[in-house]
């Protein structure tokens, strides 16, 4: 295999990329700049090296533990329970949230093995008594195993002083009725609001 | 800027990668087996090492002249022209050529200053006389410049004793009459063939 097919070959390993488009970037990388090529390289193989989980929040970071979980300036009555570091992200770019972070690195599926335990839920309501939280939003996916961890979450809570929100389902902005699907119509009219509000 | 935002920056400049998929595939880097980035990150840093063009076709290749062009197998009274060395492994693929290959790495182009000098063609010229060559096969892409390119050779070769094809354009295979372009149908009109051959 010659350093060309190597190239294509691990570039095609990339979820989301297929031959042709790996094919395509490697004829890309061979004409780029070659110092971009090392800096590309070698923020890869660094990448493991560098990043740790935090070990309050489980969320991806350089320090330990995160600068999340360390600010001053957040909310530290919230923590926002989510499946991946990418959701936190996500979450971040909106600018609509403060508060602090839990990241489960999956959801319950008993099938496949994970259960409270896998997800380390025992390490959160213990945070939720060391920090005096007075709510966990539910930020799973609108999934079959994203909804139950998140009723599983709440009966967990029940006798907690903790009050445990979900986030709300319905159809995306700039959606089209016409092409949403049914449970995502059902679920915005039976959370519908009142436009007074 | 952390390692993590690193990578996402410097997988987003790559050709027909948005940042949300780099995004995607950073967190699947840091997931991932640590030797396959390590693999893949040496690959990219040492491709422009490793790979060069051969001196003969101008392909990119490990050895110099590169396999093709020092092959015993191969046809050497045809040569095919192409555009890139990334069309040379499309015409591979079919395994329907067994001719040689003559890369243009571009197009003419007059108003970006690519004129027949920046192309190599007296190179070209050259390289038929050496290896007497019988016929030259144009696979530029048929796009304006491509054609062009195609028909500036004909002239160029007009006095030579080598003959210049072009290869066929039409409806691609499992093509859909209602979807074509008007210029593809027509070109395959004009270029039907009597199904008796």
């Amino acid at each position: 295999m010659n350093q060309l097919e190597l190239v294509v070959n691990s570039l095609s390993r990339l979820p989301g990329l297929g031959k042709k488009s790996a094919t395509r970037m490697a004829y890309w990388l061979l004409r780029s700049d070659n110092s971009f090529n090392k800096t590309l390289g070698e923020a890869i193989i660094e990448l493991q090296e560098k990043i740790v989980s935090c070990s309050v929040c489980g969320n991806y970071t350089e320090e330990d533990p995160c600068p999340i979980c360390t600010a001053h300036d957040r909310d530290r009555d919230l923590i926002c329970v989510v499946e991946h570091p990418q959701d936190v992200m996500t979450i971040e770019a909106t600018g609509e949230y403060k508060g602090l972070y839990h990241v489960l690195n999956g959801v319950l599926a008993p099938l496949d093995g994970v259960g409270p335990e896998e997800l380390g839920l025992d390490r959160l309501v213990e945070r939720t008594k060391d920090e005096g939280t007075k709510e966990i939003i539910m930020a799973t996916n609108p999934t079959l195993e994203g909804d139950s961890t998140a009723l599983y979450i709440v009966r967990l809570f029940q006798d907690e002083p903790v009050k445990v929100t979900r986030i709300a389902t319905g159809l995306p902005v700039g959606g089209d009725m016409e092409y949403a699907d049914r449970l995502s119509v059902a679920r915005s009219l039976r959370a519908r609001q009142d436009l007074a509000d």
